[in-house]
């Protein structure tokens, strides 16, 4: 058993979604990836398109996280930064790549697409980078030590996302366990505080929710201790029984977990 | 005419945003409601249940921003945690506020809940802080100095911001204009640098989609000042027109802006 705890730090940059503009989806994206691979996404930076943001934020997240992902800023406009800071927050340099641009003239020949230098833009690569394939539109991203550049078109966050995967060291998975309460949470706050108290390798959160005609809680307990969490989980349980037999509540069976 | 720039840092507390489990949609709100503002919203950061990094985010953001807006871990149950690490921060106590209380216990009697330590725990407000009333729960947000912190279920964080929003002070509120292209941001991006170098006070940003039958380019142009903005969208405008006319191009009348 792998008992690694693999972190990781997304960094989203783009103007778009700081002016509400877009709603991002890249975020729930990675956090379910990360979770599938037993990687623990420990923190979410958004920034602006503003080069010395990116840099200081890259900065600070790959000497903390075991990866980066980022997500944005990697087409062919003047806006498209990503690449830079990050040459920068390496101090390396940021040739046009000649794979990088191969992919991009194959697919552009195919379209009767012209080579401009705005277009080539996107060939950049800061030296000593691998690249990320891109199959939806030819544009690479790329790693450079733990950080890994992405798109921010969702579609192509996602392949780039499954084409790092097998690459990615995952950690000790995440188990989890839901518990179903027809109560709001203050009922449940004191002795649930008192399992928890008990439990330090078990998270247990709560979260409350309208559903089936009354407020409900869901309670979802997560370890890497499979044991452990199965005797907190049957605890909550327990605890959940008692209230639903004392205030006489009948959950209908679709609102288990 | 009001020049000053008015900044924010919002700080999203969760796991279950980070596990992936549940989507938030708190980012997007709050952008659209400082963009509303005149309010920047300036760097978003998504940290975990973890009562350290809260502090050091909120500390980190307080300094940099006009306003940092939390939210999220203010309910009854033990996973909550956000106004434990806002009164570490700000190096105060954390009792029970006597108007808190009031507001939550005449909530309960309506409603026939019991009043519980776990509940109670909602009443805790840092020393020195304001409350921020909470029309729909009754469990209030506070602010202490420059940090407003608030709920995390959306409907709460909604009425809780609509409730500071005549508190802030609103900056130089950024206009916007928007001009659609028929074609891919490649086929802009030199002549488009070209005017954005030349316009330093706007920003220019690219968004590529798919509409209409084919891959579209919406420009966003993005200004404190509207003559500058006018200006510079249309020669935006008129580099659209050119290429239109060289590819002979026709947007049907609902994908212009």
């Amino acid at each position: 058993m792998n008992a690694k705890i693999v972190t990781a730090g997304l960094l989203v940059i783009g103007d778009e979604i700081l002016s509400g503009r877009t709603k991002d989806v890249n975020i729930n994206a990675t956090a379910q990836f990360c979770t599938d691979l037993g990687i623990e996404l420990s923190e979410v930076r958004v920034v602006p398109d503003v080069i010395d943001t990116i840099v200081e934020a890259v900065n600070a997240l790959r000497k903390r996280y075991t990866y980066v992902f980022t997500t944005g800023g990697i087409g062919p406009t003047h806006d498209d930064i990503t690449a830079d800071a990050i040459a920068r927050a390496f101090g390396v340099a940021l040739p046009i790549h000649p794979v990088a641009r191969e992919m991009l003239e194959s697919r552009w020949k195919e379209s009767g697409t012209e080579v401009t230098a705005a277009r080539l833009r996107m060939a950049r690569i800061p030296e000593g980078a691998d690249l990320v394939v891109n199959a939806v539109s030819a544009a690479p991203g790329f790693r450079i030590a733990n950080v890994y550049v992405m798109a921010g078109v969702p579609v192509i966050m996602k392949a780039m996302l499954e084409a790092i995967a097998p690459t990615l060291e995952g950690g000790r998975k995440v188990e989890s366990r839901s518990v179903s309460a027809g109560v709001g949470e203050g009922a449940l706050g004191d002795p649930l505080a008192e399992i928890q108290s008990r439990y330090d390798d078990v998270k247990i959160g709560s979260y409350p929710q309208m559903g089936y005609g009354h407020i409900m809680t869901y309670l979802v307990l997560r370890s890497h201790d499979i044991a452990r969490l199965d005797t907190a989980t049957a605890e909550v349980q327990a605890l959940v029984d008692k209230i639903h037999r004392d205030k006489n509540i009948t959950l209908p069976e679709e609102a288990k977990p």
